[in-house]
C-alpha cells in the first residue's frame, strides 16, 4: 500500500462548484469567458503538483428555467473545453487536461481530431471524459426530434469509443522516418484505414494527424449509473463519482474494480475518483463560518428550483422558507438518487425549505467537507486508505480561493503524511496517473498475424 | 489613397509551401504536429506586425494516391485548426487568427462554438475561413456515400453561415449585468434562441457563450469559383484567392467587389487578399539560388503525381523528364484552371515534363516572386496601388526561415514606402483589418420593432 499514490484531479466550475459563488468575492466574477482566470487556476493546480484539471460540459444550456432563477445563475456562458485547454497547454508545463466531450451530439472523426491535437499541443497530457449528455435540452441544438434514450446513448458510447480509438491508431507510432536525404517522409504501410461500418456510425479514416505522445489521450468516464459502470469498466481509465459517505464510495468501488476483469483489463488500470468540496478553514470555525457566509449568498428562487422537481406541479415560491415543506410526496420511480435523498432528508430529519435547498444547492448533492487541513486530510487518507478511492476530483466551492487555499493548506499536509507527490514523477498525464501508454492495435495486429 | 493601408496575413502550411520544403534545411522537419514551430512562427508574424497567421485544412488527407509519390508527402499529419491557434492565442498579444473549417462536414452548433471559445480567448482575434471542401477523399469520414456536388455544398454553406451567425448573436452584448449584491447575473429576455428550421439544417438553439468581442470573428472565404464568389459577396469580410498576372487579379477584384451591392454592402466591407509566395535574396542572384535549390529538392515521382491528372490512364514515369511530353491531352471540360494553364504552357512554351511540374509543384500554382525585397515590395505596391489586391496573404515557401526572411528584408521596406504599419492600430482583428464590429441582429430587430 505504501507506494500506491494518491491522484488529484481539479473540476473547475467557471466560478466556482457552490451554486452561489460568483456573488462571492473569491470568485472571479466573469469567469466562464475569462481565460486569465483559468490561465491562473490551472498555473494554482500545476503549483499544487495536482495530476489535471477538469472541466464538465454540456452541449447546450446548462440550466433552463424560469426566468427569475435562470437570471441568478453564474454558468451560463462558458468555453468550449478542448479549445480551453489547449490553450491553457501553451502557458502550464505538468498538469493534465480532462475535457469533456458527448458521444452522442458530437462526431467521431472530429472528436478524435482535437483531442489528438490537444495531446499533441500539450506534449501528452490530454485526456477524454467520455459522456452521453444527461441534459435533456440540448438534441435540438443538433437537429434530433428528441433526446435519445440512456440505452441507445450508451450502445452508441461504446461504439463511438472505439471508433475513436481506431482513428488515434491510423498511424503506427514509427510511421514517420522524415528522412531529408532519401525523401521519404513516412511509411504508407503503417497507415491503416478503420473502415468502420456499424450499428450507429459509419467512419472510415484515417485521421490525418499521427499517434499522439500518451498513444491516445486518457479516457475518463463520469456517470455512475448501471450502464456507466459498464462503459467505464469497458473503457475508461479514471471514473469521476460522487458520494457522501465513506460506505456508498467503498461499495462503488468494488463494485467497478469488480467489472474490469470480464474485460481483460487489471483493477490498477482504472483509478476511482470521487468528488470532494472542500471548505477550508485553518481553524473549524473560521472553515463553518466561510461554509455559512457562502450559504446565505444562495437566492431563495434559485435554491428553491433546485428542489422544485421533487414537488412537480407546486409553486414553491409560496411556501414558508423556514418551516418544513408542506407535504412530502412519493419519490420518483427510476434512479434520480437525488430526489431520494431529499426527500428522505425532508421526512426524516424534518428539515426546512430552505434547509433542503441549501443541502442541494451547496455543492449540486456532492461531498462537502467543511473544516482544518487537517480533517481534509484525514478524511482523504480514510477513503484512499480503506478502499473507496484512489484519489479525488477537488471541486473547489469558490473560484479562484478555494482552491488557492487548497494547494496552500491542503497539499502540504497530504505531503507531510507521505501521500500526495512532492514533484511530477513524468511528463505526460499517464506517466503522472500511473497508466501505460496504450499500444496501436494495428501494430498488435501485425505482430499477431507476422 | 493615402490613408489606404496594406493588410497582411501569413498563409502557415507546416513545413511551408513549396512542394519540397521538408526536404530544405531552413523548414521545421516535423512541423505539422510541433507546437514550438507554430508558436516560433506566430511570434515572427507578430513581429512583423502581420494582421494574422491562417492554416488551410481539409478533415481528411490532404493527399492520397500511390505510395511511392504518398510516402514523400510532408504534409500528412496536422493539427486541427481551432485547437492549434487557441494554444497559439495564449502566448501571442496582437497577431489574428484564421482558421478553416468545413460547412460541408462541420456541425454548425460546435462549430460556432468553438471558434466563438477562440474569439473569447484570444480577446478579440479570431476568424473562420468558411469553406464547402472539395477534397473527393473525406465524406467517408462522416459516414457520407459521397461527396455532395459544389451546387449543395454551396447552398448548404449560405444557411450555415447564417445559423452560425444567429448562434453568435444568441446574447445581446449587455445581456449580463452580473450584480453579485441583487444576485442578478443575466438578463433572459436578452437570450434569443434562434429555431432555425431550414432545407439543409435544423439547429435550435441558443449557444451557451456570450457575445466575444469581436461580435463574431471575422468571416472569410477562399474559393475563386462563380459559387465561391458569390458566397464571398454574401457573406464575408475577407477573400483569399490566387493569381499570377496583375490583369487576372484586377479582374477579379473589380467582380467581387461589384457583387457587393445587391446584398447591401459596400466596397470595403471584403478585403481581397491575393497570394503571394516571396523568395527573398538580399540580391537577385541570392534569390535566384534559393529558389533553384528548393526547386531540385522535388523527387520526380512527387512532381509527377502533380501532373498526372491531366494525363489520365498514362503512366508517366516512363516519360523522359527532360524532354517535352509525348503528347498534349485536350483539357478537361469544366473550369480546373490549373489543367488549362499546365497544358497551355506544355503546348505553347514548349516545356519539358520536369518544368512542367516544377512549375506547378513550386507553390502549387499560386504566384511566386523571387527577388530583392525591393523588387517583392514593387510587386506588392504595383498589386495593392492599382486595384488588384487590399493586401496579401503572403505563403512562406520554407517555414521558419522565409518568414523570417519576410519580416526582416520586406516588411522594413514596406514601412519605408508608407504602405505597413509600424505599430499595431487596435487590439482586435477587426480594427487591425479595419472591419466594423457586427451588431446583434436580435438587436436590430427589437429596435426595429420599437
Amino acid at each position: 500500500m505504501s507506494d500506491r499514490k494518491l491522484r488529484l484531479g481539479a473540476f473547475i466550475m467557471a466560478t466556482g462548484h457552490h451554486i452561489a459563488a460568483w456573488r462571492h468575492p473569491g470568485s472571479q466574477i466573469d469567469s466562464g469567458t475569462n481565460i486569465d482566470h483559468y490561465i491562473e487556476v490551472a498555473k494554482t493546480a500545476e503549483r499544487g503538483l495536482f495530476d489535471q484539471v477538469f472541466v464538465a460540459d454540456s452541449p447546450g444550456l446548462w440550466f433552463e428555467g424560469d426566468d427569475e432563477a435562470f437570471s441568478r445563475q453564474g454558468r451560463v456562458s462558458h468555453f468550449e473545453p478542448v479549445t480551453l485547454w489547449a490553450a491553457l497547454a501553451a502557458v502550464t508545463k505538468h498538469v493534465g487536461f480532462v475535457a469533456t466531450a458527448s458521444t452522442t451530439y458530437e462526431d467521431p472523426y472530429l472528436l478524435a481530431r482535437k483531442f489528438a491535437s490537444l495531446d499533441h499541443i500539450s506534449k501528452g497530457r490530454a485526456a477524454w471524459n467520455v459522456v452521453t449528455t444527461g441534459a435533456e435540452n440540448v438534441h435540438g441544438n443538433f437537429g434530433y426530434d428528441k433526446h435519445p434514450d440512456p440505452e441507445t446513448r450508451y450502445e452508441k458510447a461504446h461504439e463511438f469509443v472505439d471508433v475513436v480509438k481506431g482513428l488515434w491508431d491510423s498511424f503506427e507510432d514509427d510511421a514517420f522516418s522524415r528522412d531529408p536525404a532519401s525523401g521519404v517522409y513516412f511509411d504508407p504501410a503503417k497507415l491503416h484505414t478503420l473502415n468502420h461500418v456499424g450499428k450507429h456510425l459509419k467512419v472510415k479514416g484515417p485521421l490525418n494527424l499521427e499517434r499522439s505522445p500518451q498513444g491516445y489521450p486518457v479516457i475518463v468516464q463520469a456517470g455512475s449509473s448501471e450502464p456507466g459502470k459498464e462503459l467505464a469498466a469497458a473503457t475508461a481509465e479514471a471514473i469521476f463519482t460522487a458520494w457522501t459517505s465513506l460506505a456508498e464510495a467503498q461499495a462503488f468501488y468494488a463494485d467497478v474494480k469488480g467489472r474490469l476483469a470480464k474485460y481483460g483489463r487489471r483493477p490498477e488500470q482504472l483509478l476511482v475518483l470521487p468528488g470532494i468540496s472542500p471548505v477550508v478553514g485553518r481553524t473549524q470555525e473560521e472553515a463553518d463560518a466561510k461554509w455559512a457566509e457562502l450559504q446565505k449568498l444562495i437566492h431563495p428562487s434559485v435554491g428553491l428550483s433546485t428542489i422544485a422537481p421533487f414537488w412537480p406541479g407546486e409553486d414553491l415560491t409560496k411556501w414558508d422558507l423556514d418551516a418544513p415543506p408542506p407535504y412530502i410526496p412519493q419519490p420518483p420511480l427510476g434512479r434520480n438518487s437525488r430526489a431520494h435523498v431529499v426527500l428522505e432528508l425532508a421526512r426524516r430529519d424534518k428539515l426546512t425549505v430552505r434547509q433542503l435547498y441549501e443541502y442541494l444547492a451547496g455543492a449540486r448533492g456532492h461531498w462537502v467537507v467543511v473544516g482544518t487541513p487537517q480533517k481534509i486530510a484525514d478524511e482523504i487518507q480514510t477513503w484512499f486508505e480503506n478502499g473507496a478511492a484512489d484519489g479525488f476530483n477537488v471541486m473547489p466551492p469558490v473560484l479562484p480561493e478555494s482552491l488557492d487555499d487548497f494547494v496552500d493548506l491542503v497539499i502540504p499536509e497530504l505531503q507531510r503524511r507521505g501521500l500526495f507527490r512532492t514533484e511530477y514523477e513524468g511528463t505526460t498525464l499517464r506517466e503522472n496517473l500511473g497508466l501505460e501508454r496504450p499500444v496501436n492495435q494495428f501494430t498488435v495486429r501485425k505482430q499477431k498475424a507476422a
